[in-house]
């Protein structure tokens, strides 16, 4: 049975007002007024407002977000080996349920306008695969809703914290998409051997790799050579992510542009939040060399600090904001890593708001694009196949 | 005749609950389940939120603000000078009204909590006193409902812009609070013959001064000692607030804490919005040694960039992000620049959550202050001086 909707009165990328019809979950034609429909088509009124291709969380820790539970004020120390500690006391503490955890989140994205996340998931020698099942049981239980992509992450460590290598392969049969790293020479000591075990787990399970490189300046440079090293000899071209590159942002402008030219020949995708306080990569430079970009919301409101919100729209004003981005064009290609910038480097098909498409869409209030960004009202609508998801700002799944 | 209102059941600063009597306008009396009061005693009903005193944004520029008009893209290059520049273009072709702009921005600010706002208005040789006579109108009409302090602004300078020292002198007499000044070296090429005129009038008509200083380094630290140095010399101690102060962020350890205690001998007020990209004040140093501290919006959507909404728990969510504040008593610190701090910066009287201070009250969800900070929830009631002006973050005046 064919399952019809039709958007009405939207201006696609804030341009001029027309119809999207949906069948079946796909874009079937976007034309002004479209009519003599079947009497059960879906009517959706768009009020006017811009239609935005779905927006993409292309980053986050939704196993362990503090999101809905009483506040809990940070603790940690200032080093990210004081956070991974902490973050194990706190866990404990709280006996976190990441089944609800992340769900939780996951709604909280949805009201937002995200139609993707991909999500890290602790696994280590204390939880084992616990966090990983309950965000797969998330996933499962979305997936009409929003598409979650999982990434095994070894927050601890893997030679840091024996044991966890037999979890990342037991992990990387469950269905994930990626496998994930950290810090290879600041957390875990041995850059080449920490690289070694992630790409390999990655090339036997036919996985990309996603990996959290906060190590700064030169030795984060070195870290990313080593990547673009393994993946060109593995030939995960296009399967790879570093998430935050700091490093990027500290080195010079001709070892920044040999680094640039690694991670084109590797289609290495580059994701940051737009820290705050440190440097993290510059996104005009990157993008105008053609480096795949993205962003996300990293942690929100957990063990490693208060901030997030899940708006990927925010999120997207505070990169702009970060970067001295004033010109509606920069605030486009901050945009862009929130949606086609992210679903490329998320490997996401059929994403647009072209005929085809699958019929992922934020509806939401603005003159222009830029002026959404700016006002983040409240989505108006959020379809994920042609399903409404979110209305009025409100999760409705 | 006496006016009375009870605020019921709020928290005050994220403590117990309690009610707070108001009896003409001040706070009388802080106790649970006040009663036995007469039949037309006003009864607001705080719903268990947190009670934080009034916020103040301490630094805009409401007459020129775009905010309410159709989108502008921006258009400026890159400088001070290109901004400064292409703002007389914008504002012509526009034909700003500074009275409708300001209170467009005015109303934005009450929903969003502010009970004082101190805006700088453009001073020069081609608008005159326009602007500021639009800006007072505003300050006149809504004086029931918001504290607008006014500093008379040369944002094109004095001496590079001819007439306008001419025109500050007038706008001296016209019931104002400040004289603004602006980059005495990078955009005045005189540092001297510019802060001589503006402490020359500030101190003939017994006004503070509040300049715009974003010379970086050496050159802005320099700046700082020949203002520290007028405002010993005219008495002016605790009466100027350098606004922006990069340089703060950009000179060694011994030299800031030379310059801190310049500050802290004359009671000079630092005020920062927590710029995205530039250095800026060191605020957890300057706040420990005891300089008074404020913050606020800068513009908001002008032509100066498209970024800003009037809400001052946003500013300090993004003060907190900027700076690294992840413990809930750095953030208390960044709320106090909105605040107690900014009261002291702007010589508020009468300011607080305690017996005899001014009703000037926002009541706001969260479980403590910190998770008010991160929600920015609609503001549930916003009073001024015991008068009911915002609910449900819309402003009702």
């Amino acid at each position: 049975m064919t399952e019809l909707a039709l958007l009405q009165n939207v201006r696609p990328n804030a341009g001029s007002v027309t119809d999207i019809l949906i069948q079946n979950g796909r874009i079937a034609k976007i034309a002004p007024e479209i009519s003599d429909l079947p009497a059960d088509v879906t009517l959706l009124d768009g009020g006017g407002d811009i239609a935005l291709p779905g927006l993409i969380e292309a980053h986050t820790h939704m196993d362990k977000t503090l999101y809905g539970l009483s506040w809990q004020p940070h603790s940690a120390g200032p080093t990210i080996r004081d956070k991974v500690d902490n973050e194990r006391r706190i866990v404990k503490k709280l006996n976190i349920d990441s089944a609800q955890r992340s769900a939780t989140q996951t709604r909280l994205e949805i009201g937002n306008g995200s139609t993707h996340i991909r999500t890290h998931v602790d696994v280590n020698n204390e939880r084992g695969l616990g966090y990983l099942e309950g965000v797969l049981a998330t996933q499962a239980a979305f997936k009409e809703s929003v598409t979650i992509q999982v990434v095994a992450f070894p927050q601890q460590g893997i030679l840091a914290s024996p044991g966890t290598e037999a979890y990342l392969n037991e992990a990387a049969k469950l269905g994930i998409d990626c496998i994930g790293g950290i810090d290879p020479s600041v957390i875990e000591r041995d850059p080449v051997k920490h690289l070694d075990i992630i790409f390999g787990i990655a090339d036997k399970h036919g996985l990309g790799i996603d990996i959290h490189l906060h190590e700064p300046g030169q030795l984060g440079a070195f870290t990313v050579e080593l990547i673009a090293e393994r993946t060109k000899a593995l030939g995960l071209r296009g399967k790879v992510m570093i998430s935050h590159a700091f490093c990027l942002g500290g080195v010079d402008e001709p070892y920044l542009d040999r680094l640039t030219q690694m991670l084109l020949d590797n289609e290495i995708a580059i994701m940051t939040h737009g820290p705050g306080q440190s440097v993290y990569p510059p996104i005009l430079k990157l993008s105008a060399a053609g480096v795949i970009l993205c962003t996300g919301s990293d942690g929100i409101r957990d063990s490693w600090g208060p901030y997030g919100n899940g708006d990927m729209l925010e999120r997207v004003m505070w990169l702009g904001y970060r970067s001295n981005f004033r010109r509606d064009e920069e605030l486009a290609i901050a945009l862009s890593m929130a949606t086609t910038g992210a679903a490329k480097a998320l490997g996401v098909e059929n994403y647009g708001l072209d005929v085809g498409c699958d019929a992922d869409i934020v509806v939401v209030k603005g003159e222009t694009v830029a002026q959404a960004i700016m006002d983040r009202a409240a989505r108006r609508l959020v379809l994920k196949r042609g399903k409404v998801t979110a209305a009025d700002g409100h999760c409705l799944v």
